[in-house]
């Protein structure tokens, strides 16, 4: 088995303001321990606000996307503008309302949401070579810009996400916090993690389905 | 089994001046999977310093060690200063460079280090009380403080830090990444994790097992 390459997109560091920690950390040891190598990426742009996490209050203060995914990625993380899809077996894009404040204006937007653009172009460039993707949480919400009308996907089983990602285009599914849903066409999997999960074990067990699967399409390229 | 309930506290979010983001989530994953009920505490102390992650140079802000933690919490998180050891049946300490510059002066100190009053007297009452203490990384630096010389822990096989560690009265015993080192009078079970590993899955292992070990420890009392 030839050591598969991996691409994982972070949106800062904290699931009020960026990447879910839990479920980046769970995802780059799930991909480590499954042999995968990984590199982190994130845009070099501003957060859309930062929120302390004890009271839930936007602080009034300024932190850059990249520069606070680092936390998550022990510095080894690059910008964005740097991935290039032919050096990757596959992608995969945590979720924390980051995904939805920096990766895109979902949390603001919904429906009429923009995909910051770097990210926008390099998830296109995976689906175009067909290469798996991997999403959870909330960046499913992302999943019908990336791919357009008709694709399927999970964020879980709030009723008002899933109108807005079926307003976008996007087929919802519900699924359970422990499964995944399967674009099979598109090679696009999701899971709700966080978005439904009450416990990090239970975050976990969708998540490491989700990569096990994601790797596993990789072998068809 | 009874469930059992563990204290962690937490130092920050990020290696460089905080908890170690990939240790900490392990810890709270292995608790999880395996039962155990969890409360993370932190200092509400103002952090040494803080450290841009991606380019290893301190950036002219000030971020509080509580405030900061609950990221990794999600939220929940409290004051050490409300930790009850009675409410508990273990404590760990995950590693990050924030035990030894919030929670302790081990970074600037060395040998000479002081440790954060309201985390001493924590972890002094748990090793009083006979209650299992897990510690990884660098945050065995203070064993010797919370339980005077001759306790018996690792920091992994880092040469000056394990003089350090001998300076202080503790009894450096060198480690392999995916093992741990127990004291069994003192009921500590410490382990390198990213002292030595080279990667996330690395970190895991050992951590793992430590946290396999204290949760055994608990049904001895």
């Amino acid at each position: 088995m030839t050591t598969k390459k991996v691409a994982v997109i972070l949106s800062g560091c904290g699931v009020y303001d960026g990447a879910e920690i839990h479920e980046s950390v769970i995802t780059l040891l799930r991909l480590d321990q499954r042999g995968a190598k990984v590199q982190c990426f994130a845009p070099d742009i501003a957060q859309l606000h930062v929120i302390n996490h004890l009271t839930g209050e936007p602080m009034p203060e300024s932190r850059n996307v990249l520069v606070e995914s680092a936390r998550i990625a022990r510095g080894e993380i690059k910008d964005i503008r740097e991935a290039k899809v032919e050096d990757f077996d596959a992608l995969i894009i945590p979720g924390g309302f980051g995904a939805a404040k920096n990766l895109s204006s979902f949390a603001t937007d919904g429906a009429a949401c923009s995909v910051q653009a770097d990210v926008l172009s390099l998830a296109e460039a995976f689906a175009e070579a067909g290469k798996p993707i991997g999403l959870m949480c909330i960046s499913p919400a992302i999943a019908a810009k990336i791919y357009g009308p008709g694709v399927i996907c999970t964020i879980g089983t709030d009723a008002d996400t899933a109108a807005a990602v079926t307003k976008m285009g996007g087929t919802h599914q519900e699924c359970e916090v422990s499964e995944i849903v399967e674009d099979k066409a598109r090679k696009l999997v999701s899971t709700p993690a966080y978005m439904l999960a009450k416990s990090i074990s239970e975050a976990a067990s969708g998540i490491n389905k989700m990569v096990d699967r994601v790797l596993e399409l990789t072998q068809k390229n």
